[in-house]
């Protein structure tokens, strides 16, 4: 109820603050049995991480996890995983000008009102460092999911777009820059866009496309827990998302249902997908696509002028490392929570 | 978990389908002592009903509620109300000629392959008639929030838009045309269009603007119950909706920072609300607004060809009287689902 | 939350005031496919029906249950099972003299507190007549789990019991008599009990004993929803129930581990069952026993003091119809629940 | 659902095995602004250690709790507080013994047969030592409820058993003795028939009483989730718990309504208190009292005989420490989940 917890059947709860001892998290219903890939976890981490490369934020962080429970030489054991990631930067910044003033466009001011009190150090709770947690969680959910296939990418910064279909690019070339865009001409415009807004002391927003792929047919609940409702809710819940769009999405409104229908070949395959692989909720066995649209952070190297909590205008001045566009780090997390969504949807299909 | 419930202490579970005896629902967790208006109810539930203007499904459907518990001497008792809608059509057509063949974009073909079996008879379960539950119970969480305002409208059809903010509308007038557009030069503009697309036996889809007013500061959750995150989840649960964004949405992932940061009155209000009323998942006490997209419905009055069970073509002629723009019909729906949203959060915002 | 609520996979949702139009509930999980037996769901409701023997209370209700959805052409589809069941005696009695007082040992008191008011008839919905709704699922999960075999029976009335071990007992002998109790000689003398309670205007306490026979191995999960944690929750949610033992129960605490422990034999059955076929919260395919205490009904037909709304003294006197002892009818109940806590782990084993 | 977490609002998962790295858990929903006394938190984990005495396992844990997030200057700040405890013990023994063979009437076998596969080391997940992380929590929740007060103590050991109410004991003095009876006399008698348990290598089962006051009227839920049976469930959750009775229990199931009821005094306490301060499953404001049958632990230091997993009989020793009474280190477990049982419903009850 408090917020914590993703899932029903794979579920995955999460604690910590940024600059708190560690972060982490349980995992409660990994299936026994499942021999892990340590190693592709960590691989997971890195994505997210900070400090990866010139384009994100230069703040160090190791994001090693530790497991502490639920694995026995190597594999789960069906009981929960829990694991811990230690905050190495716990104590290397000063918070105390953010202390008694609520920066804009951030969570400061709605925590106070709601909480009457909040760990003010680098965010707290309200940070995406608890993303790293998901991303741990997502990395396990995948090894479930074996044969299903996630490709997330970053499909636009500011206004540079890729102007492909996804069926048109190569998604082994995602990880060959640091934007994480498949398409190397739309890359290299997007960095070259991320470092210029970084000098400014700005920051830019984007959006990244996921594709899903090798989904079985039958996921999803027909009414409230359609699975394009929950893969909405699962992006949304990330820090810094406005928007969620599958299948047609926005574009799918202007269209005739003449156009928009999907006809059915002899095998139940459908000749276009416009649906994005799910129908009354229920994935048919297509391609699953969405998009997701991320705002430019809050936390910008520059003056500004906010309020305190007595309501007084106070002059602030944006310090240390930002994250000049967050979308590029974001790929792995949205990559996580899909897996997260379809995990929990794959074990609850097993009832039927 | 088989996903026939919403919220969770404000919880509506809900049964039945389009061509059965009823549909219905419970709604558990409504405070006790409230004096229900129960033509508030049912006016809610004639803005979503079949039959009400020139441009919608002319099926005749009286949908009038019936309560069954929970109510005592016209209030609520705080125990679980039950209630039930007839379903008035359901012997009136003949549904055999779909009974072994898939409808394209319908949820015929996963449905079978889901629970092996399905009542095909005007779309079963997956019935937009489902919604009509919803809007009870949307109804009851509105008296519930009494002072909270939420408006709903048609803000496009097709490439027909209202091409100005919400702040220069007047929400008294969505209920004075057909199409639910409280702009009436563009109302016109789209009922036209609706008129002509049903000439053609097509469908057309369309967007829904919603603005939450007098959110009291704090309602949501920080990580993953985010408000947004549930708005979102509870809009794509509709059927034929394809996407959700708020705030800024997607235009957001095109901005820089500087451009998005809401700037803090003295008073906590923000200059601008590029946010859409939440920060980090938590109402901040400003408007909220979002915005749904509904792709055309998959009926059309047109002949097409498909497939049946056994994966043979089939021709097929769409019959009877279709929604040619669900839109108009939605909005109540949208409405509903923001009250339960709301509903839910602000129970459980006392525990603070 | 509110508690209306059963069980996650296989759950029931009841609503309904004892004097209300109806009572009734959704089932929401029940797999697809199953042809159900009416008949035996019907019989399952007249086990519990009021008026069915002597020693019962003799107010008259048909208690036939109507299904709204969730089942086509006999078979269940997967959907919500909805159903009403109409309270033939809802104006029968005038409830008013208990309007503004407290009856002793009933819930008015607490209902009054905890809501600010109630619906005074008949107990509203602190009235036994919710478990029908029960009695219903359970006669459906009952036809879910088909090979599990679920058999209750009173064992004892008062200081009355069966001095046997269950296995000595015939059960196909329970439904012999109007006590249900399967010992011929020891029924008599707690028929006999119940009628001269019954002149007295009196009620009587007593126990249901439980027999699951069949059970899979591998149900329950192993930390807090333990297998009979929630088949003691189940229990204890029945009105008027006021203990719970499973295997050596009570007993087993004054036991030493050397007499308690159960051996091996080489299939994995064990030579004696002091655990009760539960072991660390699992099923281990024994048999699963378990004793369910009933205190009196709290309505007497006697006179009685009890206090007002204002705390006055008021003296009050019993009248109509009373139900000298609810363990006969309490049987259905209780293998109703069992019936239910069983489907919901044998569903989410199914994950495993 | 995978059954690691307890409660709804006030929410507890745990993770870990005996002999792992760590044990730990998440607390989710904690309200903000408390100032933690993390002394009587560690005065808790303290009661529950083995080593504590003379009759409890021999077994070194410091069983030292370390929070890693949701505390912020010495309060909460309504964000989850994870915590971990490190398993000091995790290598000092060997398990190579158990691995192949099942104990009798542990889980071994049963874990087996579920997951296919198991953690052997210690029992695992199923060891008592996962209620460590209860006490955490417990410890917490009792802070949370400030004004109720929760006393639990052994009432009987064997046959030995304290002959006197509740309400002739003097809860000051459970401490005051190894074996945790508020009578000195019977305590004597427990701890000299433990000592000799002890010497056997034998084990022996025993009884908790606990007692709740102050408790606010109106909490508990009236249909599924009444206050009793959630403190049944609770209780019998925890290890070794074969039976769990409230108020007048097993005995009243002996009684006559016209015994059995309680009169009202005009302030709307009762003369007696059968129904155990529960009606309807709400409190009444009353004392809240419970008895909780906990069977003697399986372990043994004696020789005996089993099978292994290819069903083979084979010849086994109990050896190292055994707890030859578990009943005295329950007691703050009881506790625990008693104070659990009561958060959840005191945040719930907020609502209304």
């Amino acid at each position: 109820m408090a917020g914590n917890s993703y899932g029903n059947l794979f579920k995955l709860t999460t604690f910590g603050e940024s600059h708190g001892v560690a972060i982490g998290g349980i995992i409660d219903g990994c299936p026994p049995g499942i021999t892990l890939d340590f190693e592709a976890i960590q691989k997971e981490m890195n994505r997210r991480k900070p400090g990866q490369s010139a384009i994100v934020t230069q703040r160090k962080e190791p994001d090693e996890v530790k497991f502490l429970s639920g694995i026995f030489e190597g594999k789960t054991t069906g009981t929960p995983i829990g694991f811990v990631i230690e905050n190495a930067n716990q104590k290397s910044h000063d918070y105390s000008h953010i202390k008694d003033s609520y920066r804009p466009s951030h969570a400061d001011y709605v925590y106070d009102k709601k909480y009457g009190f909040r760990d003010y150090r680098g965010g707290g709770r309200s940070s995406a460092r608890e993303t790293a947690s998901r991303v741990v969680a997502g990395a396990i959910a995948k090894q479930v999911l074996k044969d299903i296939k996630i490709h997330a990418f970053t499909s636009s910064v500011g206004d540079i777009f890729i102007d492909k279909p996804y069926q048109d690019l190569d998604f082994s070339n995602i990880e060959s820059n640091d934007v994480r865009c498949p398409d190397s001409a739309t890359a290299e415009k997007m960095i070259k866009r991320i470092k210029q807004i970084r000098k400014e002391g700005d920051t830019i927003g984007g959006t990244i496309t996921c594709v899903l792929q090798n989904v079985p047919i039958g996921l999803g609940e027909p009414v409230f827990d359609k699975l394009h409702a929950e893969l909405g809710k699962a992006m949304l819940s990330i820090n810094a998302v406005k928007g969620f769009e599958y299948g047609s999405g926005f574009c799918g409104a202007k269209m005739k249902g003449s156009e928009h229908n999907d006809q059915y070949n002899s095998d139940g395959t459908t000749k276009t997908n416009l649906s994005g692989g799910i129908q009354g909720g229920i994935s048919n066995g297509m391609d699953i696509y969405f998009r997701v649209a991320f705002k430019p952070v809050a936390t910008l190297i520059q003056k500004y002028e906010t309020i305190n909590k007595e309501g007084e205008k106070v002059e602030m001045q944006g310090k240390g490392r930002h994250d000049p566009c967050v979308v590029p780090r974001a790929v792995p997390i949205v990559e996580a929570m899909a897996a997260l969504v379809l995990a929990d949807f794959w074990l609850l299909n097993k009832m039927y």
